[in-house]
């Protein structure tokens, strides 16, 4: 017996918290994530994939919930080392985390892709779901600043998000092509959910791989975004005032627009209510439920929800 | 008032031991070690320079004594992560030991060579001896086995030393150049010694690298080498059965002829005492005395009795 098959387009924390709802609502056998690469940087040399290593610890259970990245109970005493000896080391590489990124360069220098490197860090974390970067090729977010062009990581932990944004633009995505299994996911899947990320910086650089955009389009009836805006604000990272600054709303209805080409319905928070009209006047269906995912009953609740919303009826019909 | 300067030319353990002696018996700004780079490698894309690392960590008191490598009490939590998530992993990295990885991986990405990055992290562990590679060139050791020619750590480490030598081959000498500094050290110094380290694969990639074997045989009479065999072993490593597995013959006077050419002076330990004739019969003067290096008192006496043989009056008279 083979249960609906449902694909989701995720960045890092947010889009984790809703996988890992999805799995305890649903076989994770039948779910498939197709991951946001933009953020990867090399420090050290070191293959590091923010979104696809929040994905790998919120599922295994590894990560500190707190900060919502990396692992529970991490050491750094690598990282203060070489503070000590003189490097600055402004990206916080904990011990454990760093044992993954060795593991990782240690199969990308044996010439294997990185999807082909991902599964089998999800295999080796007992992960049942099917974990896709969006590609195996160098795509790279860049972010426009009044302080020059920086490379998403300098942006974002650097110089925390301190920068007005100016423009985003996506290295090397002109030639980027869909990892092994990406389209096929998105062709055959009962449901195709674009998680509550960052639609500029998470979501964008997954759909504007060359054929990821059109693909999912094609799906549009079966496909269900999560608003990441709750109330005018992003609940997590600087998704909010990434939109006001590139002129877009900073509503459901903004998020609506962003995505009116390839989903045919909204699902938006409860305290946005009063957006959802609007949502619908752009030809997007609005489901209006509560999206906060508070512990992991908010997250089972989020997955019920948008399962719904999305036609398909839970499997597990329990649950907190 | 500036003192004798001594230039050393070191492999691991053995060479970091008696530089650890030498600067407490001289001022450590008049001492330049010139160490071997043919161990060195690269896991995971970080470069790990093992005999640089020694002597750095010897000299720094991070050095775990007991093995001789690698710092105190460290930890391995990222190695440990890299083998659960099925990395070999089978060369060992502690946490703090891959700090200053990283930190060397910065430096080097940044674009500075071997010996620079050497000098900052020397700098930064207040060593105030003067620290080079013997060249920033890529020089690496092969071994010839039964199983097939093997990069250095493979056999040292990986396969536990247990092939029989059937060759070495160093790839790279030909376009090696020695790193800046090092001629100069070599033609600069009142005494030239060769540490007590393997012939072949500690001290014979240093010498290999064009211009330095013919720049310290131009300062013969001042070099004074350390047989690192002592009553027919090693004490530690795999010089002897590699010395005998090459033809060589395994004793002071098997190491006298390798370095014939280049030293006036070769140091023996008393065990040895039957041996000095044949070591002076091939024109190398034979000074016998307690070479063993026994706690930090037994490094300083050596240092003392190299600095007698070369000629040159220890500065501190003292010591236990």
């Amino acid at each position: 017996v083979t249960g609906p098959r449902v694909a989701v387009l995720s960045g890092g924390v947010g889009g984790a918290r809703f996988l890992h709802g999805l799995c305890a609502e649903l076989p994770a056998r039948d779910v498939t994530a197709v991951v946001n690469v933009g953020d990867d940087f090399e420090p050290y040399g070191l293959h590091v994939s923010p979104d696809l290593d929040t994905v790998l610890y919120t599922l295994s259970g590894l990560i500190d919930d707190e900060r919502g990245w990396g692992v529970a109970g991490d050491s750094a005493r690598a990282l203060e080392q070489a503070r000590r000896l003189g490097d600055e080391a402004w990206f916080w590489l904990g011990d454990v985390d760093l044992g993954l990124h060795l593991a990782r360069a240690a199969l990308l220098r044996s010439g294997a892709p990185l999807s082909s490197a991902t599964a089998t860090l999800a295999r080796r974390l007992a992960l049942e779901l099917r974990l896709l970067p969006a590609t195996d090729d160098p795509l790279r977010t860049y972010v426009g600043t009044d302080a020059g062009e920086l490379d998403f990581q300098t942006y974002f932990v650097r110089r925390g998000q301190r920068d007005a944004v100016r423009g985003v633009r996506l290295d090397g995505v002109a030639t980027a092509r869909p990892a092994p299994g990406v389209l096929d996911a998105l062709g055959s899947a009962d449901l195709i959910v674009i998680a509550p990320s960052n639609p500029l910086i998470s979501i964008g650089p997954i759909l504007a791989v060359p054929g990821i955009r059109s693909a999912v389009a094609a799906r549009r009836a079966a496909t269900v975004a999560v608003s990441p805006i709750v109330g005018g604000r992003a609940l997590k990272g600087p998704a909010a005032a990434m939109l006001r600054s590139l002129g877009h709303e900073v509503s459901p209805v903004g998020v609506a627009r962003l995505y009116a080409d390839v989903c045919a319905t909204l699902v938006l928070d409860e305290v946005d209510d009063g957006h959802a009209a609007a949502v619908e006047a752009l030809g997007v269906r609005a489901v209006v439920t509560q999206t906060v995912m508070t512990g992991h009953g908010g997250r089972r609740r989020l997955a019920r929800a948008v399962l719904e919303a999305g036609g398909l009826r839970c499997p597990v019909a329990a649950g907190p």
